[in-house]
């Protein structure tokens, strides 16, 4: 995958949001501000799963059409996006 | 916090997942099999919003309605939940 | 409830951008055209839900709260919300 | 477009959705059914939001890959997914 380090880098990052709610409920901090934070890993959640379906149409997707056998991988690439669009 | 413990134990297990997928990235797995594992993590993590701001509602909120001073909890509360809508 | 006229408004402008929609349909246009104003009417139809929700929050949870009789209302509350953040 | 007629039928209901809701506001109904009956609309403006988006994927993505010339489709492509993902 073109953007691997880039990707390790960002799940870091979110492990150390993850981290960082758990020391906030255990300080008992106020309910907003963790829902704030837990509103932000979901969009670095987001932000992974966007950029590897990228790379992954870019790949995957790009060869199955090139080799005239793309029915499957479309319909494959749709029951994924239907997943996160609910 | 009512459900702190249980918060913290679904906060490991999301850890865990979030470790779970920077492996399958270190070993090219099917983008496809990553992607499902991070729509696992978005709905984790969403119950873990859920669990936070029904005990923040059962808590401020309801106290702060209880003292008749509710409006700027309840606007707090909308602006919170417009976050998770979107 | 308080908000009435100006959701009837909202709605009546949502109607008339599904209307537009099939207009975008029947005259062929550009998909990615279509889906900008699709994403559009989930945004208005989200921002309906929200006024919905507070109108609901600020008279019947609130009451339900003031008669010592809340937790019903809050477990339907928070049923409805995971609805509207899946 | 491949799915036409089926689109304009898919729409035409959720118009008579958005009616039903002006309706039950107008009658000032139970919050909480108003909400549910908000949560099928975007349910129902989700499905048709995915099904455009698998025909242009089928149609306009896979001509510009056919034709070493997939950049631009892609990036559009891209950006408009992420609107639906947030």
């Amino acid at each position: 995958m073109q953007d691997k380090d880039m990707l390790i880098k960002r799940l870091n990052r979110i492990e150390g949001q993850v981290k960082g709610i758990q020391k906030m409920i255990d300080e008992e901090r106020y309910c907003i501000d963790i829902l704030t934070q837990i509103s932000a890993i979901r969009s670095a959640i987001n932000k992974v799963g966007s950029i590897i379906l990228e790379n992954h149409i870019k790949g995957c997707v790009v060869n199955s059409i090139k080799e005239d056998n793309s029915e499957e991988s479309i319909a494959e690439l749709m029951k994924t996006i239907d997943k996160f669009t609910k």
